[in-house]
């Protein structure tokens, strides 16, 4: 029923590349199904203004798309002369995600940014990049540990997303662009290894939905997020 | 135990005038305790090019605030040259939520854009505008109908929004600003008349939260909405 | 012969209410006839960086339209990513009438930022603006001398303004729309409670005009700006 | 008593230099005193879309100064990547202006944008490019009635602009950068040969000024209006 | 000599992957030692307004840099809200250069846009570019070729590009990001597969050269571009 | 053979006037031909923020056009919003050519900015810039040491350029418009008065070029910026 052939409750293939560019701190190539994103975390010694002083750290997200990684081009947003608002809307989301899997206080005054460019969109790409922005961001804690410049692992837990929506009236797991694009309701859930909430936004493109239809999404959206936290550990093992 | 001392599953006063410029083709101010959203629609005789020769016509939104409507002045977004991404975040919410009320084919090629500019912001002005945004929409729609413009009414059904959040550890509905700038978890539910779901967010905001908190806010939600529908079919009787 | 029936040298009818927002130093709804402003002061520990040091203080002003309180809806200026020319001359025009009646010395280094927001629009909203930002001037300096952060009351007069023009050959008192838009001379006087000049500007739209027709604009205007600060003085008693 | 040693009611040398550019359909190097303003003409055959199948032509002016005309260097506008408050305002002025004296009907479906450009300036530059984008205006317009394009003069009458204000509490003619600097209230006049007024200015620097002053101003600047317009004849002789 | 220890008329490894996104009509990552840039190229049926109607097409090309592509974080330019100039100046390079590989009336009205996108910077990123982007467009042009779209090939000549500099006192061919930081001068060189010239780009960084430098820079020159032109024809065989 | 007449190896007349504003610490008017460029050298006792605390001065370099300098009017970049690509390539040339020929130590910490505004364009304004802007340069310097600020000449060498390009297949110096929109290939070659190479571009617009016809337009450059220093030394003297 749904145009790959996968089952209601199967996952696309997820293949997380680590270290693939040579100056981040920390980085990775995330594939989920026809979705790449190549994430960065960049480290920075000094904090926005209005923490300098109080001993917290920062995480920051930012989020962009190669102009020919959709089906059509899209204009470059840098010669648009502005982000759009979807594409706010995205990194502001990425940026919070990663937030709540942080100790700020044991990260101390330093920034990390996280850079989640698309490659190649296939649906998804916000989830993926917080999944695949949470390996980055992983992998440069892990070089100021091995370097001694912070002591306490300020990582609390995995922070991992992916998508479920209502596709052909049936609840589906991890939507691609065909199914996307037709869904009634498409919803984004970002959960921690623990299977706690961070965030959950579910909306009615089409049709409205019942409470009884977003329990169903929500069953779907852990089942997902523990595949995908399972790929994160041996990603970084 | 509330800053406001209502209880857990208390609403702030809601108030509904309707009418109240003299240009838009529908307008209220909604106050919702000390939020003040003044709502207004604007019709035109044009959708956009996306649109055109389909038949079908648009609901969009806007979302500005006074420079003063809070505690401390913000800049003004015209002087700074642009939307913030908050903004933007939240004019894409209203105008979505209220295309979800509406049958736009019924509605013909024309568009409505919704203003919603909060005049004095105490928390909850995402969901007021909605609240308010779909009083000025049927008055709107009202006179298209009186007028003969339409025959068939093209709204489906009431479209209103709450917030809900964990506030020192409890769940409480209709958060105001000082319990909103302390909340743990801050969520918007936005809800049909007959209780269906149209978005749904929710947002660690410090610690993040389970399956069983999340339920509880939907509760408290669907209690707020039903008051909110409530007003808002004495507002436009 | 006036649209509205009015006599050549009759003002539209006044209205003033203050304190009309919560989070501002002052405030009021200023109504001339059917042009409602609502005018905030927003005072600031800080001047320009011009000004530090100095021991002066500082007045401005903002402008601004709510999109749809003209006859047709206008763009957002927000959403086009500036300021039109208008309104930009509207602004300075503003602060710089509420200056000419304000002793910097007196106020010491400090800011005041007096927003006027035109609620809805009937001709003539950059006289309502100056008149009811005066009366918002007026009460924040007045939070000032009560908590006795300042000794010397900084106000040096009244200041109020009216538009006069040339209609249907004819001087006329307080243009509204439907005469604005027609006027062969449309001016705007800005004066003091002494009857001082501060600000005069006319301009031909269609036909030059004398210095006789300029006397009698001027003569209409000290009578209507009498009436205004009549009305200012019951406002702030 | 003034800086420059002149008398109260004298103006600066006035030089007109005609088609001073081999591009422009007219154009002029107009010097009032130390302030040089390049002003063009440019001549296309479309009008504005709000004046299509009117039969009505249109002239507009732009205004814009290089970054050394001034004491100090001002930042490049196209830099900043805005025009200033201040550049909107005087080029809305001198297009106002410039129509005043012109019959749009007579001039047909064309534009006229006249470019004025400040070369060095030393005060009064929005009325030197009034006064001499005037002269390239005219240019222009020969060319059109040389070429038999137009049958009947559209330009009614001379437009010039002087600048007068109280200086030392003096009312003094043709203010220079020293005195506008200092002035206590600055004004611009603009006029026709007639002697009709198009556009009056007077505003408050520093103390607020009577009726008897304003008076004082106004005949001095028709006192000098009348110089130009003699200047502006001897040139397009 | 060379901080890399190559030859000074030594190429770094070159490696062209072909086919390496789903969307574009053509693409290729490039790679020069540790410069790597995506090209892809996109087919548009239409042209720029001023070719309309013509029978003429058109290449365009645009540039961007993933803000961690470097050594320390660079700011986005759709946050910055503009393109630098050094980024403008570099597409408008690439487009001028691979349109002087085209016949633009073989190609038909239609537009060929290869985007630029560089993951990894070391040196050299617009000579990469070019010769990255003519894969991408070769790949394009032979799909519109087997498709029947055109009938006789657009593209006369191969066009690769190459750095040369003057590096501690000795030309050296193709730089990387240590010796391009340091290199007294540094230079572009476009060329075609027949060994003609389209770009010759040279500038003094620090120190001024004579016509004999230049000229070994030359030389340099056409022995990495063919160099570069022979992996140009292995990649698309 | 040449639109204008002249052998293939003349230049046109040039004639540079000095002094030619009352405010710039250096100035000039350069004419190409019918190409006028106002050229400025503003002093400031501050440098950019990366050289502070370096004992390194900076010379930069800005470039502009007026809008009717053109055959057709050109939009005000102002009004635009940004500088084009082709007006930041040009300045970034002027100033890297300017800086070649100046000892930043010897001009210790302070900037001098040269402002090159194009009054009359026919053909070559950015090499008319680097000639007439070294003489505004040069002229600013000689204030400094004359006042005593600087001991020692930071100027080493005089910097001029000049175009050269094939037209009509034939090598030809100093391209005025006419030519230079036909030229088949278009070069631009910025030299010192000893005959040195700063920068050397030279671009294939319609066929490609062979080595030997790039040494032709580098012969012809040497023979115009001999000239060219010849009347910058003649100007200065």
């Amino acid at each position: 029923m749904r145009p790959s052939g996968r089952a209601l409750d199967q996952m696309r293939d997820i293949s997380i590349e680590t270290n693939v560019t040579r100056h981040a701190e920390g980085s990775c190539m995330i594939r989920c199904g026809d979705t790449h994103v190549l994430c960065t975390a960049s480290l920075e010694e000094r904090v926005p203004p209005f923490l300098r002083n109080t001993g917290l750290g920062w995480v920051t997200a930012e989020y962009g798309m190669l102009p020919r990684a959709t089906t059509t081009r899209m204009r470059r947003e840098s010669a648009a002369g502005k982000q759009s608002g979807r594409t706010q809307e995205i990194q502001r989301l990425i940026g919070r995600s990663l937030r709540a899997g942080i100790d700020r206080s044991a990260l101390g005054e330093r920034q990390i940014t996280v850079d989640c460019d698309v490659i190649q969109a296939d649906g998804g790409t916000r989830c993926a990049s917080i999944t695949g922005g949470w390996i980055a961001l992983r992998l440069a804690v892990n070089k100021l540990l091995k370097a001694g410049d912070i002591v306490s692992d300020p990582i609390i837990d995995h922070v991992a997303a992916v998508s479920c929506g209502v596709y052909a009236g049936q609840s589906v797991l991890d939507l691609d662009y065909p199914e996307d694009s037709e869904a009634g309701t498409d919803g984004n859930f970002v959960m921690t290894g623990a299977g706690q909430m961070i965030e959950l936004q579910a909306s009615a493109e089409g049709a409205t939905f019942s409470k009884g239809q977003f329990a169903e999404l929500m069953g779907l959206a852990e089942k997902g997020v523990g595949e995908l936290v399972a790929a994160q550990k041996a990603a970084v093992a």
